[in-house]
């Protein structure tokens, strides 16, 4: 074996892994871009659909294009009976993270990838499919209800709002659900995406890459922290609670979530989006206590540490202002980043070699194996 | 963001990724290591179990704890009746990769890794649970039968032969297996367990770190080459038409798998150890052909290609000589490198830094979204 190089950054951070055409984070003077466009822009006046397209075909779809796409996704949004068969035998208790996994990976086993020529249809067939395999397992485990898995809804966030509710979603729910999915959608080489990166490099299927990207977005230190964030705000009536209870926290040196970002260094472009229409759903549900709730801790975190509230935070109160449960906020994210990370995967594919770093060894020198009695 | 470094390999080659201590790999002189112990010697007199107590608690047990060991694994054999019914519903033309992928993310919706005090509990029963989850879905999809996954054999190896032909197995075939298990265990930072260690760096539980290495290893660069091996080797019907087979396939430049290796560069220890049980199942079963042809096969390699045999290549027809359906070497694969992966998760949250490596941006440029009428 060649002399192996000593990265200096633990988790291979600062380091460059490979080549991306699909989005810059952080970059001077740009935020946060996909293929060249800011997400500030995409998340005004675009459907979800029109940046998943985006991501996996390189451009934004014309108006043809966009209405050809969406009717497409809609003939993809049913589950076969056996995946359907599998969601029910999942506990209510599971981890919605471990539903999203499982049911990517049995879509898996009935839909098989036969060959990279399928990527981009097993790529629409899970965008597709993802909100019914969360709302089908959700619903059935929580309320006793096999849903119809097939609305009538146009885009994919109306259609996730009407599948959880059992109602057409209001257009406000609507044009925040596809805000939210754009903000979600991709994110250079962050873990989960990396993860299907490295399964890519073998030349694994699909449904293996994002199988394994759902698992690492599992991982606290990665998805989640709109759901800490929410059951921490959840936690003070008063803006003053807040403002005493996060100070309080912040002497206790506990981790408050939703809050700085590895890569970001003076804002997430990501909130400014969400924050606004958080606040428009305050209003519509005549809230006195989450926004300002939320704002107090924003405010003291500010003050007190120069943090800055990152994509997370505020996408909390406005998940719940529309009525989700907390235990989906991840899920969502999964049904949102489903496009980055197939993309990347498209990318991995098109430009591959495997993935196999070295490893630094520190453990015990060459010895004799003893003999069972002689241990 | 701070100014990235560009590594000088596509796919991490030869940089460090991290540490361990589990073993060493092509280092000079010491071939393969697990703990410090020459894998061949491991291989010789060594159950399996010794091995993967070696991985998980860091010493080889004594005759008291491998005891112990061995009964408690006994004791996790057996699978939830809502798992077999997801394995009823797998297709038997899936890809029996996807089958271990699937088993594995839904006993983690079944049986969670609630604290990571669990871990060591976890790892052991997806140890002792694999044999079942592939032989209850081949069984049944192949053969309709509804096996009992419990057997009296008292090692994993046995266990595994037991469920698969119905009958106990003999002592050679338990041995082999016990071998071939130790092989397969562990080897560093290949793809499957970065996957792993990638996962794991999230937090995210040990089910998500398993089931994305198993996505990793399905990959055809990765695990799969003793399968490939069997394909080629079946061709042909006598050691004269496998030197004309190979010499035709290297005239056309076909891949040969099973040949050669990404770290070993003058030949892989685990080929000296199977290839010696290959030959001596070659004369239990009274084999002319298989055998014969796979030496000549590897004759012609080297004396082309100065390339040396792999672990994978003498595992087909050792495999095959114990009846093993082709389907199921990678599987087999799973059953033992999970030792390895489950250690590595341990490591990597032992001494943890998110992995979240920078990419290179090769895409356009910032512009402005066109408004849909007019792109």
């Amino acid at each position: 074996m060649a002399e192996a190089k000593v990265l200096s950054g633990a988790g291979l951070r600062g380091q460059i892994a490979g080549q991306t055409a699909l989005s810059t984070v952080g970059k001077e003077g740009a935020g946060l871009t996909y293929r060249g466009y800011d997400v500030r822009e995409l998340a005004k006046d675009c459907l979800f659909e029109e940046v998943a397209y985006l991501l996996f075909y390189g451009e934004l779809p014309t108006q043809a294009q966009l209405d050809a796409y969406l009717q497409r996704l809609q003939g993809l949004r049913d589950l076969p009976q056996a995946l359907k068969e599998v969601l029910e035998r999942i506990p209510a208790d599971a981890h919605p993270m471990d539903v999203m996994r499982t049911g990517c990976s049995m879509l898996g086993t009935l839909e098989p990838e036969h060959s990279f020529e399928e990527q981009l249809d097993k790529a629409n067939r899970l965008l597709a499919a993802f909100p019914a395999i969360m709302c089908y397992w959700y619903r059935f485990s929580h309320e006793g209800v096999r849903i119809d898995c097939v609305t009538g809804e146009a885009d994919l966030g109306g259609h996730f709002l009407a599948l959880l509710h059992d109602k057409k979603p209001s257009e406000l729910h609507r044009k925040v659900m596809n805000v939210s999915l754009i903000l979600y959608a991709e994110h250079e080489f962050n873990a989960s995406t990396f993860t299907a990166r490295v399964c890519a490099s073998t030349l694994s299927d699909l449904y293996s890459c994002i199988t394994g990207a759902i698992g690492s977005l599992r991982g606290p230190l990665h998805g989640g922290a709109n759901e800490a964030a929410m059951e921490m705000i959840e936690k003070f009536a008063s803006p003053q609670e807040a403002i005493d209870g996060t100070l309080a926290m912040l002497a206790r040196k506990d981790k408050i979530m939703g809050f700085g970002h590895a890569i970001y260094s003076v804002s997430d472009p990501r909130n400014e989006v969400i924050k606004v229409w958080s606040k428009q759903l305050a209003e519509e549900v005549g809230d006195t206590v989450i926004f300002p709730v939320s704002e107090a801790i924003d405010q003291v975190m500010w003050e007190q540490k120069k943090l800055f509230p990152n994509a997370d935070f505020y996408h909390a109160s406005a998940y719940r202002f529309m009525g989700i449960p907390t235990k989906l906020f991840t899920p969502i994210f999964v049904c949102s980043r489903v496009t980055g990370w197939a993309s990347h995967v498209f990318e991995q594919r098109a430009n591959n070699r495997i993935i196999r770093p070295s490893a630094e060894y520190t453990g015990v020198e060459p010895r004799a194996v003893p003999a069972l009695a002689q241990r």
